[in-house]
């Protein structure tokens, strides 16, 4: 019945939710820093918000891309909105993959690309990663004639690192005008560093470039799934081709329209995660764990000669939920939100009695 | 950049909103009977819903799954969840299609067969139409080794008609074992004829029956996007593996599961469903158009001499909000949704105003 190539498809492990490990150790008091979810919580009340639940969203004539295309400094044609920027990457793929097409990622990276590239029947290539950070050498020898699409996460998840603006046009100037580069900006909000992309100017300038960003992250609005895509108008108008037409959910809209307006919100939101990053690489600083430079809301420690999975199992324990990165190929790795004061604070003294035990 | 298929794809034209007509024509009185939402609502106040916009919705842990398939009389494993059945339909294609693969349709049906059928690369196989009912001889005539899906909606989408159980068996005994036959029943709610499907009991017989539903007609929750497939768990277990972890929304989740515990909308939606039917049939009797017998929450109205767009448009100036048929094949005819009893009483006087200068 299903297609041959579905049998590799392994399904994806999502954070464990803070209500399946109430139902399973009885503890209320817990944390989770585990799917880069805001700390803060959403940007706006969404009960406040009307909206007619009975009515089909209106995508195109919803005033929120607009809104979005001005906040961005782009031309509404140039913006695609999905629920996620999950299904904008599936878009993608949707719009591009014919059979025998590859699909280029780096190693230890968002497992997304993989999973659309499955579903649509690429070929996936993996270019191994340098120092926990996606090597744009290894990438642009890995490309081929075959490369259709090449997905570059900037900041990495669940690395944190990023690649420079000057890396990123050498992936451009790499690539054929008939491979699609796209730079997966999830984390975007939260880079401080000076040599980090500015999407906008390289969209401007190459026709093969898209930028997905989302509203999960520094938005706080995981729950509602608004992604968007930003390229030159071409590649936006193919992308639409495959677009469900109520891909987006009204309530989505209204709501990523209203949080697009709480600067306040963010300037919190980057603040408490300053202040977290700060607080944990403090507190990490005595254990023989390695921390690359993150430049996201979490961080990526290996701990080098603790299993991760042992890690988080006793973590969860202690209520303290995070992510093991043993299924990237991290095994004495993982990755943590980085959450408010007190969740930190509980993280780093949950952790330190784990360590004592294993 | 693109792969070559895409250029076949035409765009959807969904029905237009309130507020893109508003805008136009200034006018603040405006009924939509284009999209068949329930005229009543939502069966849930979203407002009042307690949900976490900033954690990313728990699927597999939600406990509306359990309660949907308590509701239904299936095992939860036999469940799988779309973002609107949209997106059931969508999985089911990319689950199952490979290069060379057929889709088989019936003429004259929902537009989204065909959409996947592009999208996913397969040849789209319309088999005609009799008596603006799907003809199921047709449909068995028209299979080939190649059909790897047929979809039948029914009730059908335009047009109202419904094919009987039987009907369903006589497809489902022709088809070969690895043919995915899907029962696209959206309006099922409101089908009360007594030969109707009985989508449990063959889903219990077939293993190669998919029956998809949705949230968005009866439950009034359009704007949310909740639709859910159901079949025997090996179906469901290969369809889940093109499945977006995230796909369904937090809030969807949380309204559908509510929604789903209103029988007393369910009640009244069916009621006013009833008596605008009623109403519809006896105040267009006088007109020479021809009515299939619906079965849904729409009439499908043929005007035979009149076209479509022109009484839309003339429609559309009087502030009322219908569907031209010219897109599926009918150019004479029009969709309307049975909407309130003030609302219906209004298509009827802008209408006759219509045909009166057309």
């Amino acid at each position: 019945m299903f297609k041959d190539s579905l049998n590799s498809i392994s399904p994806y492990k999502p954070g464990k939710s803070i209500e399946s490990i109430q139902k399973i150790s009885g503890k209320t008091d817990i944390i989770k820093l585990a799917s880069n979810e805001n700390p803060l919580g959403p940007a706006v009340d969404i009960s406040a918000i009307a909206c007619h639940s009975e009515r089909y969203p209106d995508y195109t004539t919803h005033p929120f891309i607009p809104q979005l295309a001005r906040h961005l400094g782009v031309d509404p044609t140039q913006l695609i909105l999905g629920n996620g920027s999950d299904e904008i990457l599936q878009m993608v793929a949707l719009a591009c993959i014919s059979p025998g097409d590859e699909i280029l990622s780096s190693s230890c990276t968002f497992s997304e690309y993989k999973f659309v590239a499955q579903i649509t029947g690429a070929t996936y290539v993996e270019a191994p990663m340098k120092d926990h950070t996606v090597h744009v050498e290894s990438i642009i020898n890995a490309i081929t004639k075959q490369t259709k699409i090449i997905f570059i996460a900037n900041p990495n998840n669940p690395t944190g690192t990023i690649i420079t603006h000057d890396d990123v046009v050498q992936i451009l100037n790499a690539a054929s005008s008939t491979t699609l580069v796209v730079l997966d900006e999830a984390y975007a909000e939260y880079a401080t560093h000076p040599d980090y992309t500015n999407a906008i100017d390289l969209i401007a300038q190459y026709p093969n470039l898209m930028v997905t960003r989302t509203f999960s992250k520094i938005y706080g609005l995981a729950a509602l799934r608004v992604g968007y895509g930003m390229a030159q108008a071409p590649i936006i108008q193919g992308i639409q081709k495959v677009r469900q037409p109520f891909n987006v959910n009204g309530l989505a809209l209204e709501a990523a329209s209203m949080a697009l307006k709480n600067h306040a919100f963010v300037e919190r939101s980057l603040e408490i995660n300053r202040l977290g990053h700060s607080f944990l690489r403090n507190a990490l600083r005595p254990l023989d764990g390695h921390i690359p430079p993150s430049q996201a809301n979490f961080l990526f420690i290996d701990f080098k000669t603790i299993h991760a999975d042992a890690l988080c199992d006793a973590l969860i324990q202690r209520g303290v939920i995070v992510r093991s990165m043993v299924g990237f190929g991290e095994p004495t790795a993982i990755r943590v939100t980085v959450g408010t004061e007190n969740q930190n604070q509980r993280f780093i003294t949950e952790l330190f009695e784990c360590l004592k035990q294993l």
